[in-house]
């Protein structure tokens, strides 16, 4: 049974990795009779959003591997402890996580960086040929790792996301919800999700296809 | 428009709503045209649980209403704010949050009661003849508030559970984890869910025939 790292970066769209699409990466995978393996880097989050008034809490403290096992009813490990050869391909849902924690792209802009333990990861991952998936904002990782190595990708259709996250080389392609881009040469896939949907479906129909491209690269 | 109402217990299976069965809830509900209107009791949880190690966090404490927004990407009211003459139907996934926070079943048994906030507008409901679908140990809190009515109702095969929850005068039925028991009285659909799901897949077969079911008696 083929093996697929899904990295969370949290829990709940404002913080962390965004629930529908974690819980829908998770539920094609199953369909597909694959196993999602999860993980999440071992760091504390950028802040706690209170996402009923949508207001920074700050003084309170939480961990990403720690809330994200809440999306993976526990199954989960850190992301130093994935090894590539184990997996088949790996995919990252999106959610503000994925540019506050995994990423810092939300805040530090065309000077964000990526998460060691995460960089590390995917890096080997793509040098080994493994396939990646990246929904909703998740895409700024792929730019800021893959640029140099002219990536193509998607966010959507944010002129200005778009235009910051061509700084490291990679080029964006506007994109429709229930689209997908492929970088065949890298064997990215990229999908806007919640970038663009205004409901659960518009999101499920990306996902999907995202998921099915990344099985069929593995 | 339909609207049904979906209320959350939290967010993550040790101590909330568990997140895969709200999830599967809010898709099917947008497949089916409706729309769901999320909402939570707001008053704090019984406790936080480190869902990486399963141990509680004491000095931790979560609200349930602010923590059910995260599911509901910020779009949650307070259940006291619904009006039962504005929905056609009512659904309450699963989760410990459920027997936790929404209901005190887990720690207390036989002597459980319900949150007043929800038991008050579950009861103004089922009086009103609007549908109420619970998944998972959800039916928990269909067993005290209807148990005197007679609710036939299921949380799938455990003994003992099944045994406490009939203290109040219902009578529990047996169920595979890809279906439905229904009370075409008292308009109730119970679904097993995680109570015996061993993946989302499993979960979300059953999740899909009480979604339908509930839509099918509004």
């Amino acid at each position: 049974m083929k093996k697929i790292a899904v990295i969370l970066s949290g829990c709940g769209v404002y913080d962390g990795a965004e629930i529908h699409e974690s819980v829908l990466v998770l539920l094609a995978l199953d369909r597909a009779g694959v196993q999602a393996v999860c993980a999440a880097p071992d760091c504390e989050q950028l802040h706690v959003i209170n996402h009923a008034s949508g207001e920074p809490v700050p003084a309170e403290k939480r961990f990403v591997l720690i809330e994200s096992a809440r999306i993976a009813r526990g199954q989960i490990q850190a992301v130093r402890k994935l090894d590539v050869d184990a997996i088949d391909a790996v995919i990252l849902p999106g959610g503000f996580g994925a540019a506050k924690n995994i990423s810092n792209f939300a805040v530090k802009g065309e000077q964000a960086t990526v998460n060691k333990e995460v960089a590390e990861f995917l890096i080997s991952a793509q040098q080994a040929g493994k396939p990646i998936g990246f929904a909703c904002i998740a895409p700024a990782i792929a730019a800021q790792l893959f640029g140099s190595q002219g990536v193509r990708f998607t966010i959507g259709n944010d002129a200005a996301t778009a235009q910051a996250l061509q700084t490291w080389g990679g080029q964006h392609i506007n994109c429709a919800v229930d689209n997908i881009i492929v970088d065949t040469k890298l064997k990215i896939v990229t999908t806007p999700a919640y970038m663009l949907a205004g409901r659960i479906t518009e999101a499920e129909a990306g996902i999907n296809k995202m998921v099915a491209e990344v099985l069929k690269l593995a």
